[in-house]
């Protein structure tokens, strides 16, 4: 062991500085520009796996799928399993199988999984065909579960002892199993003659108790029993909700056959999160790897349908062509309303998108939410009819003009809560996810509400 | 302890079905109106905090106080730590002195704070009054830290070692100490002479270890030593990059002083994550229990920054009154060209305030994003440049008039992903959250730009 100064040494930087400096990726640019394999490697050695998936991440796809040919050994089996998921899934079919089955030999199997499932078919029957067979038939295993489950995230890896083991049999046992046992683990599951896990016992608690307690007594129930099918996402609220550090995961008849841990579900957390953000903004999928035409092909969908809904709202102006001819002013104010009521509905939406995936909105406050969002729109309606009532009464001296905006103003921030709350209400119940395409619905509303409402009262009240 | 076959009766629900039924709401909501104390106190018993918590976020906040009033007992403290930090912070001030100070005597100290930070400065005091001595110190000591500080998150319970302890030693240590080790831990830090923290051992390795083994020759070197002041943001961002279960934190002097534990990473993270959602669209803080009163408090100042930049854009407008009233065909398709930039605008943004956040988006690499946006952007431009102009030159039969429209919707949206990226970056420059604001300014320029370019050109070339 080295000299514990030195280790402080090492360690310190973690906090103080990034380990992956503007410096370090310029370097490792040039040395891929050289093609000088021994010069990458040096620069790639000493960094954490973590690091180094964040070096590469900061680079663009061509340098990325270069640095593979040059210095495959790079790309080793942790640092794999750390890159983005999108990274992964066009690095790893750039390399060679042969590395491949080798790199993801010491993992345990759910990063194993990670690393196996991006890859081309081809290259997975590759891969598989070079790793041992007790890996291949976990892997196949989690392959057979649909992505984003709970299957595909557990390790088959985990420490279970019978009720009437006791504390000092388990720490034996776990003495002896040694290298069999997952690289980390944060409880024992307890399970019955069947199998079928009835507690578990924190490590932490294990060293708490005299060698004899029996883990019958000390165990605790365990707040989810998970079933591999179910979709990652709940996971990810059962560990939240209940602060779980893991969870066992059981087969058809209960047995149980994986587990989950709490550092797989913050991945998971921040790749929904991440979703919710990006499809409220109306973009598919986004990393910073992207190419131009990437990008391109992520957003352009949304934008079409856009397009669609503004040529709407644009026919119902064309409705009030001659009421604009008239009075120029209904053409200058007309994108204020419409602008408002838009924001106004994105605000709900947000809102309303943040609860439900927290489970916050639920059958029992749905109806008085409903009713608040629609109280605020139009509350806030209000306020802003009174200020731009005002300031188009001033600008155009024209006293009917400012009754129009502002009974215009309540009437479609009214509208936009509503909307707001019930289009990823409506998207919810109808099995779709709330985020996706809601922000799109909701502006229409507001655009054509806005510009019907305000032209229409305009073309009444002032022609 | 139970039969088995019943405990897992017991657990199986928390997988298949909610505890927090819409039915217990109800029955919730009937015995607070009855001010039924007993009732209300058999409705909660059985329920996991967790649960507790969830059915108490689903009351509104007058009955959330009257429940505070009859039945005292429920707010016990863990379910007080597992409320949503906005919730707890109302409730709290509720509650009696005396009874906080009981219902946190055995929480760990992290959770503690979490109680009593909210307090009003008088019930502070009378609660600190209240509780032993050794906790008043602690918390006090956790308190003088900044909120949202790795201080205030930190517990002061954790399992230290000098490093010629032995794996025997530490277990013979961890079985004296019982009830004075933290509820739950994940590794032994081992100390130098000076108690500064030099290494770690997860304590599922301790248990692969022969007895005699020196934590010395297993112990890892720490990923992260952390310092109390350090925003719990950047901390969070540790524990994920490098998927941390624990780190130390220590003092000025480089002393072990407290533990992180993931769990409350967990919470930090999905409250950031709900900050960046809400301030992308224009909302400063919201939660379930929100009134209608409150929502418009948080929703309105962004409504009226968004009104001042709509009157800017209208005023765009305004410039070209004598052109709107010549063709009507400029009104009428005026909107589209600035809805579309938005649009655009709000994806560059939306990938741009997360590649930030994930730390994707460097030096090293931000030329190339604002490239890769701009170019995204003009290219989509074109895609719907001839889309629109296709339909504009139908609809009005005016090639003219289609060329105008295709060519300011490329300038647009160009601006638009120009925008959405620069404005993140400029505001993370200026020391501002990358979020806040910036979809308020991102949609300014694509309006200002959308309608002057738009009605320009028109103006210009058609009459």
């Amino acid at each position: 062991m080295s000299d514990p100064a030195d280790l402080l040494e090492e360690a310190v930087p973690h906090e103080e500085q990034e380990q992956v400096t503007h410096k370090l990726i310029g370097e490792i640019v040039e040395a891929i520009d050289d093609r000088d394999a021994a010069r990458v490697r040096e620069l790639f050695e000493d960094l954490h796996p973590a690091d180094a998936a964040d070096a590469v991440e900061q680079l663009v796809y061509d340098q990325q799928v270069e640095l593979a040919e040059i210095a495959p050994e790079v790309f080793g089996g942790e640092m794999l399993a750390e890159l983005q998921e999108d990274t992964r899934a066009d690095i790893v079919n750039e390399l060679d199988p042969s590395h491949l089955a080798e790199a993801i030999q010491d993992l345990d199997s759910d990063d194993m999984t990670l690393v196996v499932e991006d890859l081309s078919p081809e290259m997975r029957e590759q891969v598989l065909a070079e790793v041992p067979a007790a890996d291949r038939t976990r892997l196949e295993s989690s392959l057979s579960f649909e992505e984003d489950t709970a299957g595909r995230l557990m390790q088959r890896e985990f420490v279970a002892a019978p009720t009437f083991w006791s504390v000092g049999n388990t720490i034996d046992h776990m003495r002896k199993a040694g290298e069999d046992l997952p690289d980390l683990f944060f409880e024992v599951f307890v399970v019955d003659e069947g199998f079928k896990p009835i507690g578990s016992v924190p490590v932490s608690k294990l060293m708490r108790f005299p060698r004899d307690t029996k883990l019958a007594d000390i165990m605790e129930t365990p707040h989810a029993i998970i079933r591999p099918d179910r979709d990652q996402e709940e996971v990810a609220y059962l560990f939240e909700k209940y602060h779980l550090i893991s969870a066992p995961v059981v087969d058809d008849d209960g047995r149980l056959s994986g587990m989950l841990t709490i550092d797989d579900i913050v991945d998971v957390i921040q790749e929904e999160n991440k979703e919710d953000m990006l499809a409220l903004a109306g973009v598919n999928e986004a990393s910073s790897a992207d190419t131009v035409w990437s990008s391109v092909k992520a957003r352009a969908p949304w934008l079409l349908v856009n397009l669609g809904t503004a040529v709407l709202a644009s026919g119902v102006i064309a409705l009030f062509e001659g009421a604009i001819a008239q009075l120029v002013a209904l053409a200058v104010l007309m994108p204020i309303v419409a602008s408002m009521g838009g924001n106004a509905g994105t605000q709900s939406l947000a809102v309303a998108v943040r609860a439900i995936a927290s489970r916050d909105l639920t059958v029992s406050n749905a109806a008085r939410v409903i009713w608040r969002e629609f109280a605020a729109g139009a509350l806030n309606g209000v306020i802003f009819a009174v200020v731009m009532g005002a300031v188009a009464g001033l600008w155009f001296q024209n006293v009917t003009l400012a009754w129009v905006i502002g009974l215009a103003m309540i009437i479609n921030l009214a509208c936009a809560g509503l909307a707001g709350i019930l289009i990823p209400l409506g998207l919810k119940r109808a099995g779709a996810d709330p985020a996706v395409a809601s922000s799109v619905f909701v502006t229409t509303v507001t655009d054509v509400v806005g510009f019907f409402v305000f032209l229409g009262l305009g073309a009444m009240v002032l022609l």
